[in-house]
């Protein structure tokens, strides 16, 4: 296997990229924020195996960024979610958005809006609200599929994954 | 070698993994947001091989992140410097720095600090100044070494690398 780590680097960046910088891992968090929380709604979303989804989800649940629960017996069953660890990440999740957005998105938009939660309006660079001008906190953002998203999934009838 | 691209996934955080996930590639920038431009200023601070380093830059400039120039001509010489889309990672990789800062960094404190620059405020989480309350743009920020860094290296007598 690869290795993750960084060895000789003192450095946070290098921190958090051993924890968080293996492929998939962030799309396995930005998954479970945008509310799925079961392997099979994962696996069907990511597309990976499922030794690639397992090898993911324990290194989070190891490192605290998610938290697993138990929600069926038989079978054993369970669901992932974020914990306020986990939750600290979407500051660098969002600005690695908007800089996809911003220079890979296309003429057609963005495939995911950032809308402030309630009023509707767009987020801006500095997180505040371009409709009320509030400032928005990290949990008070929706994120649904921009028209770009949606015109592409019905143009080709192909799988309509989660962005 | 391992593929960097995320078929299937219509995302902006995949399409920027796509370009900047690759292993060592956000530290490389990092280092060159902290002034480390030349090649061999690069490999020094990083300790990875010529060919990875080669890698990244290569597809670093080809997607207009760095920009390359030749400052020596027998033997040619490049450097290598952000341009504007490189600059509009900052917010991602600041994002990364402080989570790693929040939930890595040991009891001395963070390897690196984020401060106003002129003003020497310490960055709050909000990107605002803690010292004059000012709203700090990301070209307005230092980034020297913080305590724990120096400490660490005078203790060890090891590698001096920058963070």
């Amino acid at each position: 296997m690869l290795d993750s780590d960084y060895p000789g680097q003192q450095c946070s960046i290098a921190r958090a990229l051993e924890v968080v910088g293996e492929r998939w891992t962030l799309l396995v968090l930005r998954d479970v924020f945008l509310g799925l929380h079961r392997f099979d709604e994962l696996i069907a979303s990511l597309g990976v195996t499922r030794t690639v989804l397992t090898h993911r989800l324990r290194k989070l649940v190891d490192e605290g960024v998610l938290e697993r629960s138990r929600y069926q017996e038989r079978p054993e069953r369970f669901s992932y979610h974020t914990t306020e660890k986990g939750r600290a990440l979407l500051p660098a999740l969002m600005g690695l958005m908007r800089w996809g957005d911003a220079y890979y998105a296309g003429p057609a938009g963005p495939p995911r809006l950032l809308l402030h939660r309630g009023c509707g309006g767009a987020l801006t660079d500095t997180q505040t609200c371009g409709r009320c001008a509030a400032a928005v906190g990290f949990d008070e953002v929706d994120a649904p599929l921009g028209p770009s998203f949606v015109a592409s999934a019905a143009g080709t009838h192909g799988r309509a994954g989660r962005s």
